[in-house]
């Protein structure tokens, strides 16, 4: 290996983003299996047969599968910005890890709802963190899509529009779920059910209207 | 690095398999591991040496030796597919994401085994877990091994009915497994530990009569 | 592939950090994903509200967000300090998984000042975790930064001392917080929390003092 | 990229270790971090001090260093073994989930002698572990280092005896250890925590006797 060589590799070595993925993989991966750890095998009570105690385990077997949606979209996004990404820089890496934070609180919310899903503290302290999943990603894309020496080419207005069209539509509607909480309860739990549904529609219609070769084309 | 390779690059990036075998990887990894918290070191009541109260975590160990073998023939039939898969593109990425869903729930059935072990309800629910691992294999085999861009080479007729045949046949049994749960626990349980060495055999033999070359032959 | 470049491969592949970083991240996403399994989930006291309960949460999650910082700063010191390193040796492995150790107290050391916040004892213990991180730290980059063949580049004396200086400044202040646990438990508990953001300003002073081309100008 | 490279990749590709690679990163990074799910933080008895308490944290604290070398050699020796091999078989990848599962039940077993640091039972339980992870690992290291065509570079059998000394003298120890767990439990559970020290002067001392270009140069 000449100098030349080792001097463009300890570039790319510096700016390059796969550390910042391996560390995200393996968050979302921890992530997504914990949440197993809060479906507890039942305890039978005296006289009840496992039938009966299984119903006990519905509430929290609901907040497993809304959670484990909500960090398979979190995890499919991130894969589609980081596709565009080539670069990696300081504030890069910083808004990545933010962009952690509240995914790693997702285990304790989605132990909160399975608990007291019908309570508006749970509800919306479930919301909340969605929410910031929301805007850290939508910083992070913000960041990234507007800097070209970031990515493998310009993106053109149009591309970012639609990734923030993506992420803010679903954000809204998580915000009425957080303000409806106290008054009606289940229609926020049914939110959280139902937004991963109008998300992946979402991705459809923009891959749908998207010109050839535009960056919505691979929205996963 | 012109533009040309860039923009190749920036291609092969979008449709990379790379991070879906890192959080496929992540995931079993972690599912592998946690099984383990599922041993419990026994408490000693008054008077019990830990020798006999090792013997209480027996059918927690079988659990574990059972849904070990599980997940590891799942990682090795999950590295032979994607040994296959040059793309990957969006329904891919979903299908893989519903193959980790089952895959996710194996330490809470193993859970439910291990202290239900001859709960009707337990093994159903331990079986209808490793039905669904069986039939979202499926379903990434089927997609993936008919659309030939996404793969390496293309898959000859023979190669796809093999790859059916190792996980329908295993899959049929388990489904006995559902069906006698109630009628013969034990029947049910002695099969979710067989089986595994039957698919054993059936690899063994599908690589036997494979053809040189025929995907096949790489079965693990 | 001939046998030169079979060798060359097979020289590099074994003082390949690649596996070392492998560990590394894996490490650490499970030690900034399992600070969650801190925060518990209250159980209500009879006439208690879900909002009363939380409040009991507070101490966890305070816990929670420094560690998380803690952790977060680790990584990034490591990713920095890694893409100066182009290969690994013996020692360098061992010096990686000694700086591992600390790390993977820091869950324990969460835990104990999430419960007892204003013991001295916890306080000091959570300390010496973080100044052990911080020591052997150093150890990484004093053994790497003076063996030039292990790196991309050598690195001018400068840019050692910069190195340096990040990490000893926080780890004196650590060392004050330690000795103050007795007396003022409030301050160091304070000191936990606001050393982060000294770090991020000596970074940021690093990287604008810096010449052109220096590592500085990388730091995270 | 034309026929013959995708060919090649795709032959390349289905005997990767890579992915057999992360799949063992990942176990192991969990592996060392779970044990720190073992430390639990005390719960203060009527007028007991954190101090006091703490004491009663040491066993787990033992148990924690000891298999956390334990798992930190499990790694290096496995690292060093996988720099040898450039491709893998379907032997190869079911050895290493073989050498996967005593790992896995490490957790448990430090869980075992830190609750029953004198119990025959769980020393005995515990080197049984320790043996099983030996015996497997000797496995991959005998079915590898004799198959040229997995490795980059045929080894000579000096150097295999070499790989084959430092793993069987430890387990020697240890099942002297177990032998002694009833008579001498002190003496098994010091030899478990020495044995380590002796492993690494046997390295020290098979790097410093080896051949330059010899496989044992670069046991880490």
């Amino acid at each position: 290996m000449d100098d030349d060589e080792r001097v463009r590799q300890h570039y790319e070595r510096r700016h390059d983003p796969t550390r910042v993925l391996a560390l995200s993989d393996g968050i979302v991966a921890i992530i997504i299996t914990l949440l197993v750890l809060e479906l507890h095998v039942p305890q039978l009570a005296g006289g009840q047969t496992l039938k009966d105690a299984m119903r006990e385990v519905r509430p929290s077997f609901l907040a497993f599968i809304i959670t484990f949606v909500v960090v398979a979209i979190a995890w499919a996004g991130h894969r589609d910005l980081f596709s565009q990404i080539r670069r990696t820089d300081r504030a890069l890496v910083w808004l990545n890890i933010i962009y952690m934070f509240p995914l790693c609180l997702l285990p304790f919310g989605a132990s909160l709802i399975s608990r007291y899903e019908n309570d508006p503290v749970a509800l919306r302290m479930y919301g909340f963190i969605l929410l910031a999943i929301a805007v850290t990603r939508l910083g992070i894309w913000a960041y990234a899509t507007g800097r070209p020496h970031l990515l493998f080419a310009p993106m053109d207005p149009q591309s970012r529009r639609a990734g923030f069209a993506v992420v803010v539509v679903p954000a809204a509607v998580y915000a009425l779920a957080i303000i409806f909480a106290s008054a009606a309860p289940t229609a926020s739990l049914a939110i959280y059910g139902v937004v991963p549904i109008l998300y992946f529609a979402g991705i459809t219609l923009a891959r749908t209207l998207a010109l050839p070769g535009s960056a919505e084309r691979d929205f996963t």
